[in-house]
């Protein structure tokens, strides 16, 4: 497959499905993408079996606040720097790019950045999904090391970062992100092609693509497809009645609450955000939480709302979808369940959930 | 001159006087250097033109609120990390250590290092005295870059970091140092002793030493003394009447007042502080600023106040000496006069300033 101005909308499309409303606001790296593409020439995305097994793989992307990003972009050059640092630190070339993570921009900011460089991008990346912070990646539970991180900004701020573990990793890399004005961008977890075929996770270009090109084909009820597709479950058709937002520690933070109109009339729910969505409550019980994705579908435009542009009065769909396996393992659910973020209660799988109604 | 148990307490009391209540406790630097020369045997003082002109000299210290400080120490293991990486990042060994700033217990830390790594100290450091911020040292003035920085912690966490220049060089290690734990060793600005030569303030490690002697020495009016050695002023006699402080941005800040006794009674002095003294003022009236150096000396024991242990009811004399010439230039000035920390008002000359009372 090659990324061009005609598939790059469909994939921009599912990156915001998976984004779960995190991960940067996906018009924003689709328009840098289409931007390079017409510039460099379309991009590859390769399969890691395709890739010579000691070749090196670079995960990025943006990291900061999503309500930042949207009026603060990168200036294009830090691809390449880090490319640079990237190469000089392990003394040999990159094959290919990898997002970070695929939901929102950051599935799309590696593809403009792969285009400038000439790199194809892998058929994969490092959580399957958007999430809040930098050590929630298949990666880290595959146990490649962060080290070296490589974190740089649009005036050509750059440091190599080297943590002893744990949530070292993201502790320093959002003060930093805090200090360029809560946007910057990085590489970390950088690995061979044969341990990126094990510890990334993989076939998501092609799925975002998939998603995308069924929203934009669905000729009724793309949010009853998309949820077919994705074996998940809507949570409620409503109205935005209660938005609460604040941009606090380089994080998003807040909270929203839809009231259901038609047939889930007289019903409510509220999502819980840091950047993504992250729970989902209704009647005060929890009906879906991370590590499983919760995304917010525009009932007429049938495009994902980002938790920095939900407004009161949008009529939208909620809907939930199971996450990759890896994330339900003890150690990604240590990574990113509920409790990684504050909440004192176990994860239960929205299949599981979604039983009990 | 070589650095020993015998003259370390001197050093300690010098580097006190010329931290203006900044730089760290010297206590704390004089334990961890007695230790290491105790363990390793003395340091060498050596003049910059002893030394080779493309020798590598490594100027290096701790970062963070000296109120944190007192209660949380490096583990030693960081002076050499951060020779290690220097040495790497330059392709060549590190000849002498450098104090970055010769003020409070920075003056003496990187003596405890260099024991421990078998180098010697330069009869210079980067101030003069101790500053808050990073940027301003003489090697700033001078041009020299502060790239690559390095930083860590007593955990192990290591970064390297290279600045586009201005004051981010002080605003990413100060965002890092305070995600550690308000405290973190660095090294900046490494030169070649041909540069030092010109980029530094020399002959300051042996000053330290001086003025400890003179004050340890002194048989009656230690601070007679020592105003006189320093071609200073005595700015009030008096007893600590209020003390305000907190620690916040990786900083410690605040206000003292002093309330004159003796001849001095019905005169008060208030200082304003950020890690280190930085103005005295008597009713309104700017009486000393920096980056001329302002100290707080305990009437009874002749020893130097540090900020953070200032206390009501001390009784203390407080006196005020010129800086090195290089803070009187255009230059200096803009990095580290009153304006660069926030006030409105030109610097004047501690000597012009007295000459008008």
């Amino acid at each position: 497959m090659r990324l061009d101005s005609g598939n790059l909308p469909d994939l921009a499309r599912g990156c915001a499905v998976l984004g779960t409303g995190g991960g940067g606001d996906p018009e924003i790296g689709l328009l840098m993408s289409l931007q390079a593409v017409e510039e460099h020439g379309p991009v590859a995305v390769v399969d890691l079996d395709e890739l010579p097994d000691d070749g090196l793989v670079m995960p990025c992307g943006g990291l900061g606040a999503p309500t930042v990003s949207i009026e603060k972009f990168g200036n294009g050059a830090e691809g390449s720097r880090l490319r640079e640092y990237v190469e000089r630190l392990w003394g040999k070339p990159v094959v290919a790019l990898m997002s970070s993570e695929i939901g929102g921009s950051n599935g799309l900011v590696p593809v403009a950045w792969a285009a400038g460089l000439g790199l194809p991008v892998v058929d994969a990346d490092g959580m399957g999904r958007a999430f809040p912070e930098m050590q929630q990646a298949a990666m880290e539970i595959a146990g490649v090391s962060p080290n070296p991180a490589v974190m740089t900004d649009e005036r050509g701020n750059t440091l190599v970062i080297e943590t002893v573990g744990g949530r070292w990793i993201e502790r320093v890399m959002r003060a930093v992100a805090v200090e360029f004005g809560a946007r910057a961008s990085s590489s970390e977890y950088q690995m061979t092609v044969a341990q990126a075929r094990t510890a990334t996770v993989r076939g998501t270009v092609s799925l975002a693509v998939r998603i995308g090109e069924l929203i934009r084909t669905a000729s009724d009820d793309p949010v009853g497809q998309l949820v077919t597709q994705l074996r998940g479950y809507r949570l409620i058709d409503g109205k935005v009645v209660d938005v609460e937002r604040r941009t606090t520690g380089g994080f998003a933070r807040g909270r929203a609450t839809i009231e259901g109109v038609g047939g889930d009339a007289g019903r409510s729910l509220e999502l819980e955000i840091q950047n993504e969505n992250l729970v989902a409550r209704s009647s005060d019980r929890v009906v879906a939480s991370v590590p499983d994705l919760i995304t917010v579908i525009d009932a007429h435009a049938a495009t994902t709302v980002t938790t920095e542009r939900l407004r009161y009065g949008q009529r939208v769909s909620v809907i939930a979808f199971p996450c990759d396996p890896i994330w339900r393992t003890p150690r990604g659910v240590d990574l990113a369940g509920p409790r990684a973020f504050g909440y004192d209660f176990d994860y239960v799988p929205v299949e599981e959930l979604r039983a009990g109604t």
